[in-house]
């Protein structure tokens, strides 16, 4: 998907909400252990919830890695599912060496014909170009995550004055652009958002952290919104385990609604609808 | 495995290698093909033609992932069939945030006892201490990497002077020490192993890099060996792919045993034997 394809369906959408398919075997109903596949059948479920709602679903593979081969199998169910003018994203957090990042990209991008995949840049250019070979594939690039450990390096100044993450925004568009590459931005960070737009100003930003880890929706509309809108703000748990009883798809409904709900007004706010 | 198991193992076979099963589809021998599965079948033969040589072995879980379940299933057979004195690397390169740490400390250390998991330490400490929590296992976490990519940020200074590399091994003592964190330090970076035995004198190095990416062993053993070796040397293409006809076991067999006999060298010379 191209970022102007992306900006349509926020248009459309009126939505900037991604929802992370975060589907633990151990959190979800009871009652769909009946089914083959539990996990295909919640995702299945909640995505005919929330699709009108979301303009992108994030499943973090570490759930679906967890279960080996079955795991993999539901994953693959599921991006197969997904409508396609909707945004994938495979919340990897990936990283290894040239011939390496090649396979992972492989596994990504073709086995499972993801839209983009989350990088961690620890280790440099060559473990991130080899994803930016592919045409209308994206890179999502760790930037200032929203955890508490975020704060061990990743803000940590370098003797000419800029923090860690600012480096890494700045070496990473020596290697791709607004076209290819976003970043991963914390919510809870959102008073560094300033200097982020101030580095790439054009550029999408995936925001965890909004919810339950305390971050503000309005903040980062403030702080990170620009003309393309330029945000996927991504709640997980908040949504599809609004409920775990049998009313699990109402309730994910009723609170990817009212996100919607909140950034169609501040997507108006902001002149782009 | 314990490190004083690892230290034993170590003086049994007079060796500290490690050989890195990045055994990709493509690369493995024609004739393997008539297999059910035949990556299993040709890292079981590499196996039995180098376990005599090496102390452990490093799967990069990216070539297995990328054959989807299958790959999944090669990876779990190769695992078990590694016999029980030689230490298991998953060469996986993770971290992500508590919950899903766990799920992946979950994957790697209880459906498939590997020993030990690479961890990447951009995302700091919640990233790291739940792989910490399970007896007798290790993260071996990112310090200083061989590739090119890894002078990026790893050798950038902070403003205290010290290196980005230096900082996360500093800050990891915080939260483990030499009985569960290994560090990966490539082997092209050996004049600044100095710096890292200051840091973590008694600590195992993970070394890639030496062979084919132009690491020398000796400056390695020069540099970085304490009193208990310290170092796990990998060689991964030079020793799997040392052939790629039908001799490729009695090749590997030979680089693996050349390679021992220089470690054995370097074991007496620094009175370790």
């Amino acid at each position: 998907m191209t970022k102007d394809q992306l900006f349509e369906q926020i248009k459309i959408k009126k939505s900037f909400l991604c929802v992370g398919l975060d589907s633990d075997p151990l959190l979800i109903p009871d009652f769909l252990s009946k089914y083959d596949d539990p996990v295909f059948e919640f995702n299945k479920r909640i995505i005919d919830a929330t699709k009108k709602y979301c303009v992108a679903y994030k499943p973090n593979i570490a759930f679906y890695e967890a279960q080996g081969t079955k795991g993999w199998d539901s994953l693959k169910k599921t991006l197969d599912y997904i409508p396609d003018d909707i945004f994938t994203i495979s919340d990897a957090k990936r990283g290894d060496i040239g011939n390496t990042s090649n396979l992972y990209a492989r596994a990504f991008f073709e086995s499972m014909n993801f839209d983009s995949v989350t990088v961690a840049p620890y280790m440099g250019k060559d473990s991130v170009t080899p994803f930016l070979e592919y045409k209308n594939k994206w890179v999502i690039l760790l930037a200032l995550t929203s955890n508490i450990g975020g704060l061990d390096f990743q803000t940590k100044r370098l003797q000419n004055g800029e923090f860690l993450f600012e480096r890494v925004l700045k070496k990473s568009l020596e290697w791709g652009d607004e076209d290819n590459l976003m970043y991963v931005v914390g919510a809870t960070r959102a008073e560094l958002l300033t200097k982020i737009r101030a580095i790439v100003p054009d550029s999408f930003l995936l925001i965890p952290g909004v919810g339950a880890q305390g971050g503000s929706l309005e903040n980062v509309a403030k702080f990170g919104m620009n003309k393309t809108c330029g945000l996927l703000v991504n709640s997980s748990r908040g949504v599809i385990f609004a409920s775990k009883g049998t009313d699990f798809e109402e309730a994910a409904k009723n609170e990817a609604y009212s996100i919607q709900v909140k950034m169609h007004k501040l997507l108006k706010e902001n002149k782009i609808l």
